[in-house]
């Protein structure tokens, strides 16, 4: 199976997943992932077999690395690991790790995600609320000029991409201390500069793939702050030095992330993502504008996400927003209902959602207010 | 593809695979894989595109526990949970959550694996070594009568089968306090009495699925021992209390798991397996007894593992041990060198392992002893 195509033509019914994450994989992955699966590349055995210290193991975990380098122009200053525990142990990691003494974890709160990042920087690390747009829900990232920055932090922590609230930082903001970036819901959606950050992490589950692997890159001199008392699985180092595998590693969900990134590759990188990130957020924002007040997003353009897109539906009617989950799904396209936390809807346009996927669901809620408007 | 067979017909290319974890799977739950993995029972999504709050979703990680507890028999009073970090991540999160202020953690100790734990204790945790055989180089486990436990101990950590040493504990010993069992190994390749435990557990990859999923079953009062300001998902109550599903979980993992333990169960639960891997392990040490000494294993009968067979050649030649372990690859026998920290041959005879393979293995032996020996 080649894995420059979008799509592919196969029996199984599939629908159009719109989800959070775990969310759609390219069909072209999955089709691959089915034809090596008794047997990868004359092994004999499933990836999922291999011993993580065989060379088959170490070229696939390797690749994955080694793809994920090239696609985010990683330079050689700073690792890549795979590590376990998703992007929600990296808010007891990254202040295990990266903390210096004294010196406060900046945050820049703006939802859910940071506000779990703080919750375990409550029990016992020293922190500063830079900025935070709590009070107005969310719905809109700080300005420059709302943020203040400790003079001395230890690190400053950012959320890129706030999946429930979606909003989108186009572009981060200067820090003099080492920006820590939970970028799960963004990553590989578009270039950035990996200098710009100390370290970055993503669970694999919404650009990347499966569930299960969290991808760190970390600047290996930050990495070398941490205490050698830590638990060893916990230190940035202990997986820097083993190449990710001091332990055995989560290696299926890591071939997957490799076959995900040798897809991204076939269709322009990380600039083939951006330019099909903007043509599905755009048709989908143009509906949601063009539905003269149907549909409405509550955040403002300059913030808006390309990766989750929210709305509501005639000023947040809970019964209509309930019927259009419903519907949609009956309809093929699945995981439009917002996050429990927020209601509303909340449609997810990741790499892997084709924009043949968006056409249906515009379709779909131009239907629904047709008839129901 | 129905889970009660053995094995089945296709038309990959497979290998006896004896690798010592991750390591075989059964055969028909790697083609039930791959029958949906572009569209799991009709949701028209691979498992792996599913959000960890659907109902589909919801239904597998249920499905999985709830075999597990049929199949060990675990009583109300445990919970179940699956998490991250693999067996490595339990020799901090035990005593994080399970050590008494001024009690020491007694350890059992036994390997490599028990050496791993120890070295996490040592960060700061009071803790005894209550027996130990590293003067022997672990080649049998302690006798009743050397093994000093503390009056007052937090609990006792065992390792149930020791995969590097090749020794297993036939029963395990009686214990005022909790008993802790990393049974990584052994884990559902027989029955076992919960009830002796305090806590059990196991990563995946060897006889459960895949890696990437860690299995923990822990009786809930113990698990109230941890300070509530312990990070969130180091916390074992965090999972217990959410089902696993406080973060994402690795879904396809469990998901994988759960078929695993389907097709235990359609062979005759943990009965079955004994019986089965009761013949595989009887085959191979009858061939290593009557070997005349050409192969040896260095563990007394007492104490021999069932589920890694461990031998040397001509009384540990090097070169003849390598060139084994690479004819025997090329014979399609995959996995038999040693561990590197060890050296030697090791055989791994986990529940997915058929006769069939080992009947081949020994055939080999048997071959290469004629034209080596």
């Amino acid at each position: 199976m080649d894995l420059s195509t979008t799509a592919s033509v196969t029996k199984a019914k599939r629908v159009a997943n719109f989800n959070a994450g775990p969310g759609a994989l390219p069909l072209a992955v999955l089709e691959r992932i089915r034809e090596e699966l008794l047997d990868w590349r004359g092994s004999g055995m499933s990836v999922m077999e291999m011993s993580h210290r065989s060379p088959e193991f170490e070229s696939i975990n390797a690749d994955a690395e080694a793809r994920l380098r090239r696609l985010l122009a990683i330079p050689e200053e700073y690792a890549v690991i795979f590590v376990q525990g998703g992007g929600s142990m990296q808010f007891t990691m990254a202040p295990m790790n990266l903390r210096l003494s004294g010196k406060p974890v900046d945050v820049l709160h703006t939802g859910t995600w940071t506000a779990k990042a703080i919750g375990e920087l409550k029990k016992g690390v020293l922190h500063h609320i830079a900025a935070s747009t709590e009070s107005e829900k969310f719905a809109r990232l700080p300005r420059r000029d709302e943020v203040k920055f400790s003079a001395d932090a230890s690190y400053v922590h950012i959320c890129t991409n706030n999946t429930i609230e979606g909003t989108e930082w186009r572009e981060v903001p200067e820090t003099a201390a080492p920006l820590v970036a939970d970028m799960s819901s963004d990553i590989a959606s578009k270039a950035i500069d990996v200098r710009r950050f100390g370290m970055i992490f993503a669970g694999a589950q919404k650009n990347l793939g499966p569930s299960g692997a969290t991808v760190v890159i970390v600047r290996k001199d930050l990495a070398e702050r941490a205490d050698k008392n830590l638990p060893t699985l916990l230190q940035y180092r202990t997986h820097i030095k083993e190449k990710s595998l001091y332990h055995t590693p989560p290696t299926f969900a890591i071939y997957v992330v490799g076959l995900v990134l040798e897809w991204v590759e076939n269709l322009g990188g990380t600039a083939g993502m951006a330019k099909r990130n903007e043509a599905k957020a755009k048709l989908l924002y143009e509906t949601i504008d063009g539905s003269g007040g149907f549909y409405t997003g509550p955040v403002p353009k300059s913030d808006r996400s390309k990766m989750n897109v929210v709305f509501r539906i005639a000023g947040g009617d809970e019964r209509k927003e309930k019927g259009f989950g419903k519907e949609a799904a009956a309809a093929g396209l699945v995981g439009t209902p917002g996050h429990r936390s927020v209601g509303g809807m909340r449609v997810s346009l990741y790499n892997a959602v084709e924009l043949a996927a968006v056409e249906q669901l515009v379709s779909f809620m131009r239907e629904f207010q047709r008839t129901r408007g």
